[in-house]
């Protein structure tokens, strides 16, 4: 199986947002998608790790962004892995239009964690093995970078309900996502400009959990920190205009 | 074009709740976006109707469901109009497996708006037609019914952000359904139980606004009502064991 894979989406009308193109939230769901499917595919997604009671947790995620397509847009996600480290393997994506316009690249850093434990696990000696999937192929963009410490601006609170969760009662990546662009003035969605994310997945929220939601607005970039109900960080994110 | 047609859909990996099966929230998006293709396909949908400044509004909606398929389950919405009146249109689903497993019946009802006014369109003397297109068969299930006034046993409020809109700044018909839902105990969506919802859609919300969630819990039902700022009814429904 090539270790380069293109895996198809098409913008749907629940993924657009006012201005009538697609949701970043929704582009990080696609994203997500297609690494899930992939591992899957080349047996080393979760499924398989499962059967050794490991899973895969996303730890990083960079995403830059060229323009935001419209509703009905079909486009295609290539995804392929590029490091198969000890602690973190590097999956990248580039995302293009059907007509082979590019328009956003992505890249993901993952940890092996034990299910019980929650603990990470060695991936180098781990015996579903991904390395033999890695291709030569650079990362697109920059890797996920250090987020400054924030000075809230503002801050809401935010309670977990069903809708946020996944099949583990974990708050899902994309709910954090949504969790933290809700904080921003709406007007910034109007913008066309070219645009980078950053995001750190540090703890797990829960159900029922009361988070506390932090922004701090700037000149053309915006900090996010998300606090669990311990007041520990769970999610710090950076929203920058390129 | 035949009076009835078939749409297939998946449930994707953010389609499942905790229980590793398909939300309402995600097969509501399904059938209405069913609604929104037919009628375009047959022209006599949005695209058509705002050549004339006019645009559909989902009025009442009844959802029958037996089972909730689990992830990677394709299904294929079927749908036809049964009624072409003076303020309504009739349209009715039944969902099924690709194994032709039916799971799912669904009863909507449409009225045609003048967008500058915002006031009903008459539907039977309309530049468009779709009385063509109605299919003689009845509808699976009873229509969407009367709702009986609340008594809440438990409320909060809810502020409208950028995730729950639409094009126009109006808060979509799935998030009103995830607003609702989210104030269930969550044990509710463990059961295997087949299940009826009721929903009116009374008044539109917008951007912004800070909407009162109220809740009546009673045994085997619950009844929901959403009001905007102004303290107007805009959403009612009812969530029923059968």
């Amino acid at each position: 199986m090539a270790a380069i894979t293109d895996y198809k989406f098409r913008v749907e009308p629940q993924d657009i947002d006012f201005t009538s193109r697609v949701r970043l939230s929704s582009l990080i769901t696609s994203i997500l998608n297609t690494a899930g499917q992939d591992a899957d595919n080349k047996k080393f997604g979760v499924v398989d790790l499962n059967t050794a009671n490991h899973t895969w947790v996303l730890s990083r995620m960079a995403v830059e962004l060229d323009l935001r397509p419209k509703q009905n847009t079909e486009y295609l996600v290539r995804t392929w892995v590029s490091d198969w480290e000890r602690l973190l393997s590097t999956r990248n994506f580039t995302l293009r239009t059907s007509q082979d316009q590019v328009f956003a690249h992505a890249v993901t850093q993952w940890a092996i964690i034990d299910l019980e434990s929650r603990r990470p696990v060695n991936l180098s000696d781990h015996s579903i093995d991904g390395s033999g999937h890695i291709a030569d192929v650079p990362s697109p963009i920059d890797k996920p970078t250090k987020l400054a410490k924030i000075n809230p601006t503002h801050t809401r609170e935010y309670k977990v309900t069903y809708s946020d969760i996944d099949f583990n009662k974990h708050v899902t990546s994309m709910s954090y996502v949504k969790i933290a662009l809700d904080m921003l003035p709406i007007e910034i969605f109007e913008s066309d400009a070219k645009l980078r994310l950053d995001i750190h997945f540090l703890r797990e929220c829960l159900y029922g959990q009361t988070l506390q939601v932090e922004c701090e607005l700037m000149n053309d970039v915006a900090l996010f920190e998300i606090k669990n109900n311990d007041g520990n960080v769970a999610f710090k994110a950076s929203f920058k205009f390129l």
